[in-house]
């Protein structure tokens, strides 16, 4: 027959999905002979069974409940509602995943108006035994009767005010016993039965409540954001009751065994005498630090310390305890490893492994990929921080903390920088024209657009702080003026950015910078011995070239050349070449902007050397850089010679109703070929310039964007190929360059067998891919993207983590087929999703070669692709 | 060794390949004993080895081509070159597919200083000798040595001018001597040598310059366009000459062995007495009609209709041929396959049948699908037509004649149409508010706007005639005026319009109605007698689903439901629902469009009966249905107590970067679950009212558009059936209904297996799909697809044909995985390229169970559907 129930002592912390997280920590407590008050679990099948069997318990499984009740009772002397010496329990939940609140516990389960009496002669204490059977009442009828908890706040507090009491620890006995009674009355009327006073039919109520429990709206909602499967269940765990309410030997508290927010060796926590668990919740009294332990409990100090010891080196990692000390002896309640800051993270992985409880990999596989991100930007200092006034607000659009002067329009800021002012650029939104005022800017505020608007995705390339849609702060970009609750702040102003948090503040703060050497370079260190995945960056100048070298990138996977064209001196010239419908007079202009890409280029080169460089030809629709303001426009037409209605109208003209799908990408060169001949020379010229100039060879990678067809390919690669040879002819050198491709169109994934012929690597452009492949356009669908994730019809929001089903196997196609046609064919991936550790680890698996992300992604990347490496290994 | 040139009575006309079309024809008219000028022909294999070759002729095919002239020679009894009884051949290309005019001919090759002579003797014609000389000097120039053909027409029209002639026709032999002298002097100056007199040598460079002319930029443009493989190369037809022009009893002429306008059976064509090949096309004279040949040629013209029967009984099919009559007999020099209008090729088709020549099936093959759309519409009277100005030229959007008066707004063509007037509505492009007037008006006119543009494409819809982009006319909708050249119009002025090609003019025309019984009541019943594929029709209303059935539709695969919205009395509230912040008012703005629905479907299901209908849910993005003009605004905020400004401001939140990847589709269903359910409920109630009504069963498909994850198929699916069976419930009846989806976004084929779980049927929304796979925005891409198409980047318009390598994978693919979750899984495909012939063989090869087309286009899918069948068993 099936077994359902489990003391604590036939256990362990391997049955973590039998007996849910709490229930095998406490058995392997039990074991390894630390002080746990003894007890049982109920397993989470016996749960799923309850489910099965239509919401009841099984027979069979409340006879081995009660039969382990039986031996508990044995082992503690005490029998549960006898009269003299009763046994009183704990009813608690516990899953295989950590669901911290959302489901029920109910304590003290064994009182009745009988064993009520025998805890006052026991204890000598009568207030503290009725004051129990009060919180039980109260607690059972919440929690498994479901009944309304206020109406009991209501006898509660209007004995208080009857009696004029200011504490709830005024309340005398006789207070209690007419609390109870009223209780026991309103029970009654509620349910139209008695408060049960049989204490084994107050525990099947009990069991049943916590099953029930997995299924509340909001564990429901917990799981559904954790990604936590509905069919798993939860553990019942039966204990019995300790008391750190017993008098002023008598305490509770948590602790953990190293610092969760700095990581140093030294047992961190607090605890509170004279109390339960749920008064440190309540608040009502300050908890002590745990070092006051060392003078008040000394003995028991010690006792915690040793426990910490046995359990770090049994669990070989930072321990979360909970603990009760009933009358100078302690008791262990829960252990589980504990949370902690990303500095912690690494000061622990790293000194475990010092310390000889663990190996490398295991300090690796212990980092929370995402969160390393959280020690590479500055940020406030905490304390400092608490001086000044919170402004409003938004979204935590690109982490780091900066502080300015409010400058409103990009202009402004450019002017403000050039005189040694930090500045802060605060818009509605921003658009590609404030792009020089962005990037001379401490940090970026807008009032408008989410995680993905034009500020934020273009602040995160950079690295740099920004807050964007903060729709509580108002921003009248004309009178310079901003606006939050009754502030009104001008130019004049100082404000502060949290870009981790969203938050705005007035004022500046002072700022702490990130430490990237000591343990931070020992776990990359680490990392780059186990990872077999490349790491590039995606960077569009020297500067991030430079960021991303300090991160420890590897190359560079793609540099968009668009925005090259933005800066004041350049932008005139891209706009006549777009609107001039005279052809020597379009070449003029691009002959003008060669020099400019070829600085750009010797720049990057310069920065990175010989490692590789991936350089995407231009991309977006061409309308983008055209004048949108009427005074641009005019300024045009003068430059021109063409009415302003000659410059509107084509303007106008340009304008696509899908720019998403539309006359960008590759399509450009093959209309505009001159734009592909003349970047092209700008690559190649630069390529063998830097590479004389520094005695390197440096193997430029030229990406075509957007091919859908196997012809684009081609028709591109000819152009590029003649070009470039006609430029080495010229300069009488001689050059290894690579002509590849972006798959970032499904149809491309589709025949990339074909595209391979042309193609000597493929960079998956899996932002596009992921647009086309569901059709959703990532400006507009974001509402839509919230609830689909709300109504869990998508389980990840796509654009963050790889699509696996979906966008994943196109990827996976394009793989295959490109190497059917090209072995040894250049694969990488370029999306947002070459930052994000879930995607990473698929593209570990799928065999591409490298994954590229901004430079602050880099750290991130690599712990990803080393635990991706690794998970491999293991799996071998 | 390989044999590369075959006389006329080696070859056949299954050796096509080899001989090209018209050498294959001429092998065969020689062996069937028609009289033919005998002669060979050189392969086209050996076209292919002189461009593997370097462009050079091998000894050995020489050595081939010699022995074979050396054999004509002997046949005629003449030789080449000869002084006495010289040999004339003529040298012409002849491809495999036929490239009219694209590449060169020589005439008369032979001709010497000596040889004319002969030539002069042997006829007694000095003149026609002199002339003859002249025409092959100037044509090997021209064609051979590539010298500029002006410079030999000035020395020609210098000589008439001197001798003040008008015709060519006046020159007299010393003229010509003269004439001679000029031409051999600039041909002397031009190429440094004297004009070749050996006959042979002539023959060599003859042949070599039909050769290049495969590869000259017209033939190569021409193949591009019509898709001919580049690789094939021509053949060379060596022919002796034979001469129409040697006097009243020689003449020249072309017939078809039946009327290619009419199809009737009788002999039909143009002769020219006393006449070359050159003089019909030069068009100097007017050509008599060939029945007059009864009378002028007798003997010839009995000789010629037993020809015309010989070649059809052998050919099976209506012949295009052209003859020669030298001095009385009747030569052959050409027969092939004629071309004919879509009427005459359905009356040839079905006689052929009928005379036992050919069998249904063989009928069937024989008809263009494409063409077939030509019978179905009004046209024009031709001869009426001759009596009007033309005023203009746009695009011939959407087929079919018709007049009316103008009228410049939608409101003004519905007022105009309520009182029975004929009218075209004139704008300069349409949108969906003038949907309404779009339906009461004869034809549509736009200025703007390409053959997708909104006019274009609901005209097609509704089968209604349109030009559009006819950008030589200008419109002023303001002042009700229309500019045509120097013609100004008004309200007041009748058009009209021919959508077959694009023509508009001034006045109205007699309209001639299309027939559809007789011949192609017969084609379109055979047709039915292979077709396994079933045809369906987009129809989104009765009066559509009213001419589908006429075209013999066998159910509707895509009834839209946005177009229902627009009418004026529901708009209103449809903006309501979409516009109000207010859960209550957008609900009842919903139950208010309810009865509308309702309506809609009845008509439809009372046209349809109990064939299947497919009814897709909402799914233009809602932005669509919201007023844009400030009145339109200003009303609603009016009906609605709001401020112009909230309105304005909640349409312009409402806009979208991308629309085609927005908020549409079942997207609107996920977040407004009401409409979906309104939507349910009406076409439920329907089909259970239709059913009583006529007694039948109506079984709905109920189709969620945009599906791109199980996920939301799912949540639809539940929303669907949950509401019907409320509906059933409600009603006391019980219905089958289907529940199923479009295939339409490129995820949505990758996860068909999942999909499937909760969808019954499967229509493959090629447009969207095709959008998606290639990225390419139809609204944006129009100019970038031509430069595709003229750069050979891509072979065919995607959106007209579906592209069999990228969107077709995805089909398949979705089609297997549909199947694997549910073996009967119903498959159609409702894009619009469910009415192109070649997409359609693809669904049929691919095993879907219909395709659903414009109702126009009904006729032509049975055609390309029972010849995809016929195809496919005999591949068997």
């Amino acid at each position: 027959m099936a077994k359902y129930v489990y003391s604590f002592n036939e256990g362990s912390k391997d049955m973590r999905d039998l007996l849910g997280g709490k229930g095998a920590n406490l058995a392997e407590m039990t074991m390894i002979g630390l002080p746990v008050p003894f007890g049982f679990t109920i397993s989470t099948d016996a749960c799923r069974k309850y489910y099965e069997d239509g919401n009841e318990i099984d027979n069979a499984i409340m006879e081995e409940v009660f039969q382990k009740l039986s031996e508990l009772e044995d082992v503690m002397g005490k029998t549960l509602g006898d009269s003299k010496n009763p046994l009183l329990v704990s009813v608690r939940s516990g899953s295989v995943f950590s669901m911290p609140g959302m489901m029920d516990t109910v304590l003290n389960l064994g009182l009745n108006d009988e064993s009520v009496v025998a805890l006052e002669n026991l204890t000598e204490n009568k207030r503290f035994a009725l004051d129990s059977y009060r919180r039980f009442i109260q607690m059972f009828s919440d929690v498994v009767m479901d009944l309304d908890k206020k109406k009991f706040d209501e006898i509660f507090d209007s004995k208080k005010k009857e009696k004029g009491y200011d504490l709830d620890i005024e309340l005398q006995p006789d207070d209690l016993e007419d609390i109870i009674e009223k209780y026991k009355d309103l029970y009654r009327i509620e349910t139209q039965t008695s408060f049960p006073q049989d204490p084994k039919k107050q525990l099947v109520e009990a069991i049943k409540a916590v099953f029930r429990s997995w299924n509340n709206p909001r564990a429901i909602l917990y799981r559904k954001l954790h990604n936590i499967d509905d069919n798993l269940g939860t553990a019942v765990n039966i204990q019995s009751m300790v008391f750190g309410n017993m008098g002023d030997d008598s305490a509770t508290g948590v602790a953990f065994t190293r610092n969760p927010s700095t990581g140093e060796k030294d047992i961190f926590g607090e605890f509170l005498v004279n109390a339960q668990g749920e008064d440190v919740v309540a608040g009502i009294r300050t908890p002590m630090p745990i070092s006051e332990m060392a003078d008040t409990f000394p003995e028991v100090y010690s006792s915690l310390n040793r426990v910490a010891n046995v359990l770090e080196s049994h669990y070989k990692d930072m321990q979360d305890m909970e603990f009760t000390i009933e009358k100078g002896k302690l008791y262990m309640l829960q252990t589980r490893n504990g949370k902690r800051t990303a500095k912690a993270a690494i000061k622990i992985a790293v000194d475990l492994e010092n310390e000889g409880l663990i190996d490398k990999k295991t300090a690796i596989m212990r980092l929370e990929p995402n969160q390393i991100n959280q020690v590479l930007h500055r940020v406030f200092d905490e304390e400092d921080k608490k001086r000044v006034e919170k402004l409003g607000q938004g979204l935590p659009a690109s982490p780091g903390a900066a502080y300015g002067r409010i400058c409103f329009h990009a202009k402004d800021a450019e002017i403000a920088a050039e005189n040694g002012e930090k500045v802060i650029l605060v818009r509605q939104e921003t658009s590609p024209e404030d792009l020089a005022g962005m990037v001379v800017s401490e940090g970026i505020l807008t009032s408008r657009g989410g995680m993905t608007s034009h500020a934020a995705v273009v602040a995160r390339g950079m690295g740099k702080c920004c807050v964007s849609g903060a729709a509580d702060i108002f921003i009248d970009e004309d009178n310079k003026v901003l606006k939050a609750g009754d502030k009104i702040l001008d130019e004049t102003s100082l404000i502060s950015l949290d870009g981790g948090t969203g938050e705005v503040f007035l004022g500046d703060i002072k700022i702490v910078e990130p430490k990237l050497e000591g343990d931070f370079a020992t776990i990359m260190k680490w990392a780059d011995e186990f990872r077999t995945l490349k790491i590039r960056s995606n960077c569009d100048s020297e500067k991030d070239s430079l960021k991303a070298l300090e991160f420890g990138a590897e190359g560079i996977g793609l540099c968009r050349t668009e925005h090259m064209f933005f800066e004041e001196d350049r932008i005139k010239d891209m706009r006549r070449m777009i609107l001039s419908s005279d052809s020597e007079d379009k070449t003029a202009a691009l002959r003008r902007l060669l020099p400019y890409q070829l600085e750009d280029f010797k720049d990057i080169y310069r920065a990175m050397e010989d490692r590789p460089v991936t350089i995407r030809l231009l991309d977006p629709p061409l309308h983008e850089f055209l004048p949108s303001t009427k005074e641009d426009i005019s300024k045009m037409a003068k430059a021109m010679n063409l009415s302003v209605e000659e410059i509107s109208e084509k303007v106008e003209s340009l304008k696509e109703f899908n720019p998403m799908l539309g006359h960008r990408g590759c399509r450009l060169a093959v209309t505009y070929p001159e734009i592909a001949k003349m970047q092209t020379e700008a690559i190649i010229r630069a390529a063998i310039e830097i590479s004389k100039e520094k005695s390197i060879d440096i193997e430029p990678e030229i990406m075509v964007p957007l091919v859908a067809t196997e012809g684009e390919m081609e028709y591109l690669r000819d152009i590029i190929k003649t070009k470039a040879e006609e430029i080495m002819k010229e300069s009488d050198a001689n050059l290894d360059f690579q002509i590849g491709t972006m798959i970032e169109i499904p149809r491309a994934a589709i025949v990339a067998d074909d595209i391979a012929k042309h193609a000597e690597f493929f960079s998956f452009g899996t932002n596009d891919l992921t647009q086309m492949t569901f059709g959703f356009s990532r400006d507009d669908t974001g509402k839509i993207l919230k609830e689909y994730l709300d109504k869990g019809i998508l389980k990840n929001d796509p654009f963050q983590t790889i699509d696996e089903e979906g966008v994943g196997k196109l990827v996976e196609m394009a793989a295959e087929k490109g190497k059917l046609t090209r072995a040894n064919i250049k694969l990488g991936i370029c999306g947002e999703h070459g930052g994000d550790p879930a995607s990473i680890s698929f593209c570990h698996n799928l065999g591409l070669h490298y994954v590229s992300c901004s430079p602050y992604r880099v750290p991130v990347a690599k712990i990803a692709a080393a635990q991706a490496a690794i998970e491999q290994s293991e799996i071998k």
